[in-house]
């Protein structure tokens, strides 16, 4: 597989997600909209689909579209003392509109802020019960005299469209790795931005490879509602095709690596995301799925049980800037997103190469007429043939590259080339469970 | 369920128990008849059987019939140095008829003290060879002074019967509860006379409920060749129909919980009842098969096997006071029974609510819609759904509601209502394992 | 089974060990008869065979017989500097002849020696690749002036055989317990010598029992080649009839006991050893399969997969003065040897007798009536029969004595007279799984 320089795409990625920062996105809308035509250019193959509101998708409606122009509280003067065009977070998403004038007395009962982070602007939200409100800092909130506002809140709330991305990348099976990313977030970098860069990175790797063993089938959604459509739409054939995927979140800051299971946590992604999370990073935080919170609830649900793990840096409700303003350009970096990058394609890299070794001679191959081991014996001479040896004791054709990887504690990247030229050298011979060809 | 103060049962529990206490209880003879009557009174359906002297239960023999009327050591003024009258504790268990003058010297081998408890009287029993002896403090014992003493006691040991109590609660199915008690110490609170007490109480609260899944079976027996007996002549039925229960032993003092689990460790109730005491003492103290002491080593007995765990406050031969004369109604409390009482109601309602939940729609239900969400969506807003949303998580129809509860470590009795709720919103339902109908 | 003083056994395998120390062995040649025609006298059945060089056994090449009669390097004065009579180590094991004169500066490259232990001669070999060389002291060799220094290996290089040693002591059945020690190395003593001394003790007393469940295949082997070379020409043989066995090494020294499972670490031999190092030494060294080094590595090869366990005082590898002139009759003693031979013979005593036990009556025996019980129960009186209690209690026919030993935490040892006190009272019956008669 070719390489491209690691701070390449770092910096690439990050040029990426300050490009899609400002678009004002929801669940459906113009900014979804706009934020996949961007991708749509750095991935031709993307197609973008339409579901009606309206549309009954398992327990759910999919809602009105939303699209919001403006929004703004003025004071008696004009002066705007919380405007959208600064920050569209100040809006809680999926408001409707308003054109008043109240006291702030009865504004208050609209405003969302933080008193314990009283420079954060916090995310709010209100899809599926008619509202509106303002989001604001907790010291702008303070300074609000009293008096009398004009609050005016410019959007539409009416029949429309949900859209998402979806792109499949052939391999030589049809089964498939899973990788779904959300596109619903306003201007916040790690939770959300950095998911559909990092994915868009990892679809333009996939499509530059010569041979994929699987398909890829990775799409970018509004969450929550997005998954369950594209769920129901699609159920069977995932349950029938899906051998492993990842939920692609919170991949952009550089703090720490976390891991998130699927409910039953013993997935094929589960194992892969622990060993890879595990060699990059030996004090990587491990959740359970009690603290899941994203649309590994919908993949993982009782009945649709798809196996799906989800690797990220600091994790969506454990960083303090997570759902604020604070999540921002400066949070995430392009080494952080490099991070995320590398654990994911090192475990797409694993899944691709896990093969069941066997060897190929009873008892110890003798590796020095192979010119694979020192001929001098003397004390401590050896070790440097310690991983291929152990690699060889469990190829016993019951356990795969990445169990053995697991016992003898290497990282799966680091046995490749030890079974390549292991193979080559008739020693080992390896087998992949078939898939069904494409 | 209906729910008397606790405070009430804690009271009521603690004056049956000092009604009891003075009674010269033994395996056989009058002191079980007289304590089986007071229990009659409490739950009139108890039915008393009798065994006769010199049955063959197993590889034991029913021993004769046991009557203690008086006991003493008195000295050449006549003074009674040692007086069953004043502790039937005094004299030792099965005590053979004994009237004769002796010095000291030649009374010490008969006499029982435990020098590291000087104001302790120990109790001592000899049901299986003949023998004869006093227990008294070791205070008392020193103040002996050299000379010759009266020996009396007044007894009979002669073929007659063993008594036991039985109780048949019917329910729903053929399945059964068994609850096993015993009535075989004298006056001693913890070991054993909460057991009974408790017990009965259990009993009663069990008639008066509006309808019972399990029937239970409910008895009271002489510890051992009580048990022994009982399953000598039940084991097929107990085999066939039980599917969890307890021992209840040392359920009075307000120290702290203990658990011993059955034999294997792995039956339901030794799973309901580790839960049921985690959630009420996080620090129980957790004992093993090794420690065993009571019944349960007949109950779990290789080729008998019943799904029997113990539950208790203090345990048996772990408190100092332990068979002696310390373990008396101040050791024992009403607030302490009550603790015991709670922990095997508890037990008793999650086996008889222990339901298969199953989720009826696939990915997450919107609870919003059954106003069991809140609508607006800030952070933090939704940790009170936590709890039920982990529930449908792993609703998948594999796992029972105990199991669940283990798993999201909420207390089984927390989780009731939630369930309830979910049913009646259409989201989960629920199913037992099929049980034959009585 | 008779006991011989364990001091007498301790002396008796020192003073082989001394003899056998000069001798100047290696995979082939001279040392390795001599040293078996040694052991040979201590057990007459021993049987030798022989494998001609260039026979192809499995994946290697059974090499040249290598014959070493002297090597030194003198220095111009004829003065011998470096001494093959001195010490067998300083010649490089398989060292082709050569007779020359040369510089210090072209010397140094065949020179091996250990600078952070600058008066140990290391142990060198180069079986495989054609070479030679010479090991010293680091300070003998700081010691060397430059100069001419005429250097002489007088050895021949030459087809010939390899030879290894062989008895099998029958048994009731053909189910064999295989141990294998390994006599190649030169004047070293825990690693390798004492391995054949304990092995030779364990074969006489195996000879003197007077009866023996399972056959004991017992052989001395060079290591690696040997093993290889044995398991080519019985590997089906030994796949059907072995049951459990043991590497036997480094089981001379006397600071602490270790161990090395076989490659799943889940055979019987592993828990045999497992419970037999944790009662003779709580705080034993476990090693894992990523440890091993010696011949388990054919043993346990995948495809071979026989039941075999490493028992060792300090382990090969381990220890520093391992593979060196310093691993000599110091680091070995009586007392090391002894505990060496003891845990072995623990380990076979306890394959012998591990049947399945399995109680004659339902709920408790009495034991009281068969003497076995005290018959007044006092507090803490029937602590002393708690192990009898213990294993009836788990004697369901289910497990095996060593499981029981292991739940109860009590010596396998300790144990048989246990059950044979119960058989004989009728309370419990003991069964082997069949073996086939031999």
């Amino acid at each position: 597989m070719n390489h491209r320089r690691s701070t390449d795409v770092g910096q690439e990625m990050y040029g990426w997600l300050k490009d899609l920062f400002p678009i004002a996105r929801s669940i459906t809308g113009p900014g979804v909209r706009e934020s996949l035509a961007y991708l749509r250019r750095l991935i031709p193959d993307l197609v973008v689909h339409d579901v009606s509101s309206g549309t009954q998708v398992f327990d759910w409606t999919v809602p009105d579209e939303w699209t919001i122009r403006d929004a703004y509280i003025a004071d008696e003067a004009g002066n705007r003392v919380v405007d959208f065009r600064k920050n569209n977070l100040h809006v809680v998403g999926y408001s409707e509109p308003v054109n008043a004038w109240m006291d702030l007395e009865d504004l208050e009962e609209n405003l969302y802020s933080l008193p314990d982070q009283p420079d954060a602007i916090p995310y709010v939200t209100s899809y599926y019960a008619r509202n509106w409100g303002f989001c604001l800092t907790h010291n702008q909130r303070k300074a609000l005299s009293s008096g009398r506002y004009h609050v005016i809140i410019d959007s539409d709330l009416k029949p429309g469209i949900l859209n998402y991305g979806e792109l499949i990348i052939p391999g030589e099976t049809r089964e498939e790795v899973f990788l779904s990313t959300y596109i619903c977030h306003p201007s916040m970098a790690n939770n959300e931005l950095s998911g559909p860069v990092v994915t868009a990175a990892l679809a333009r790797w996939l499509q530059e490879i010569s041979s994929r063993r699987y398909t890829y089938r990775i799409i970018f959604i509004p969450e929550t509602i997005g998954s369950i459509a594209y769920l129901s739409y699609n159920l069977a054939h995932l349950q029938k095709n899906v051998v492993a995927g990842f939920n692609i979140t919170c991949v952009g800051d550089d703090r720490c690596f976390s891991f998130l299971p699927s409910r039953m946590g013993n997935t094929i992604s589960d194992d892969v995301a622990r060993h890879v999370l595990h060699h990059m990073d030996k004090s990587f935080r491990s959740y359970t799925w009690l603290d899941r919170g994203s649309d590994e609830r919908q993949y993982c649900a009782p009945g649709v049980d798809l196996p799906i793990a989800t690797i990220m840096r600091s994790k969506y409700g454990e960083y303090p800037e997570y759902h604020t303003s604070l999540d921002n350009l400066e949070l995430v970096t392009p080494k952080g997103l490099e991070g995320g990058y590398t654990a994911l394609r090192h475990s797409i890299e694993t899944l691709e190469q896990n093969a069941i070794p066997r060897t190929k001679v009873l008892c110890e191959p003798q590796l020095g007429k192979r010119g694979l081991y020192p001929s001098i014996s003397q004390k401590g001479s050896a070790d440097h043939v310690k991983a291929m040896m152990d690699l060889i004791s469990y190829a016993d054709g019951s356990c795969s590259l990445l169990e053995i990887a697991i016992r003898i504690n290497k990282p799966f990247w680091e046995l490749i080339p030890l079974v390549n030229e292991l193979v080559k050298n008739n020693v080992l011979e390896t087998s992949f469970v078939a898939g069904e060809e494409l």
